[in-house]
């Protein structure tokens, strides 16, 4: 058994995903920066490691290599089940790995830096507008979120139930990210409960962006 | 026990990944067609049943309403577990998963249909620098995804081993796609063998955008 090893960035929030996991599991691991705005991740060392030079890529104990943050929480949540990120039944899991869903494919790619860098290069977007087509994609996700948890008889303390799983963690992965395009947060009451009492759990704050080694 | 229906529009490469895989599986469903241009999706009634308006939308013969391909997909995986869509280990489970989410997260979101309309109003862009932007993350991926698929012993006939499964899905409903942009395919040999592979199958013809009722 070797150390397990997470290829991550601090301001990444699919890393910062990642991480909240490995806390909630108790998983140790040994945590190597990768700058995406120096372009660190484009090293040949790197690509050997995770060909799509992305972050984060987790290195198992048993040298299992596994890109893409929600396989990655998938595997983890099979190698070490306790305790679990998704519900025991199988309606349940649907609706936890739905709204994570929601925000891992409808939000965060559309305002990925790769993405706003382009938007930039090839349109001359400003800050301004780079902001505003950040805020415009949280929020086309956002409104629907908030209304199905604020409906479900499902939602408790956190997204599904009573325990953090794995929306709750793509939630305030992306609560985060929000808040340096100042997204009007106040539009989402119940997307702020479960944020707030996630951020209660040293799981959510110890992996928190700024307090991680690489922070700037 | 209720019908199995399906929301879904001919040509949304998301709905054919979950056609696909209830082809794959043999259930039987009710076509329900949203015709994206024409905001058919933003009806009341739609709206209702899933509040983001997007498409798919499975609901399932009890009652559950699942919206967000890959979810659909797992759950589909978990009630009807022949033929698997996902390997028996847990390596390999997250292997097939990465591959279906470097399409699902990194290629489809930010070349959909309301990412390309907000190019279009928003930058002005037209029907070139559409089809360029398309081009450009599909190659972003497809690259890397090309070198893991020859580059692997776990690669067989099929994304993973000799049987087609979630990743297999995710490249069948791209590679379609990108036909309408004309990417350049032939960057990519061992991608185009593993969906010409799955095009040997009637799960992946039968089910194919130009042979839904409400193709154009």
């Amino acid at each position: 058994m070797n150390d397990v090893v997470l290829h991550n960035y601090f301001r990444s929030s699919t890393s910062y995903r990642v991480r909240i996991a490995l806390a909630l599991k108790g998983v140790e691991y040994t945590y190597v920066a990768h700058h995406l705005r120096h372009g660190a991740h484009r090293e040949a060392g790197y690509l050997a490691i995770n060909p799509q030079g992305l972050v984060p890529t987790l290195i198992w104990n048993d040298g299992t290599t596994i890109a893409q943050s929600l396989a990655i929480m998938e595997f983890l949540d099979e190698e070490v089940p306790e305790p679990p990120l998704l519900p025991a039944d199988a309606a349940g899991r649907a609706r936890v790995r739905m709204l994570a869903q929601m925000i891992a494919c409808d939000i965060h790619p559309v305002n990925n830096l790769r993405v706003l860098d382009r938007l930039r290069s090839r349109y001359g977007a400003d800050d301004v507008e780079i902001a505003d087509w950040f805020r415009h994609w949280v929020n086309e996700t956002f409104r629907p979120l908030e209304q199905l948890l604020a409906e479900s008889a499902h939602t408790g303390m956190f997204c599904h139930g009573d325990a953090p799983g794995m929306a709750d963690i793509c939630l305030v992965a992306q609560a985060t990210n929000n808040a340096r395009f100042n997204v009007d947060m106040t539009l989402y009451p119940t997307i702020c409960r479960i944020r707030d009492a996630c951020l209660e759990l040293d799981a959510f704050v110890s992996t928190a962006p700024a307090r991680q080694p690489d922070a700037e």
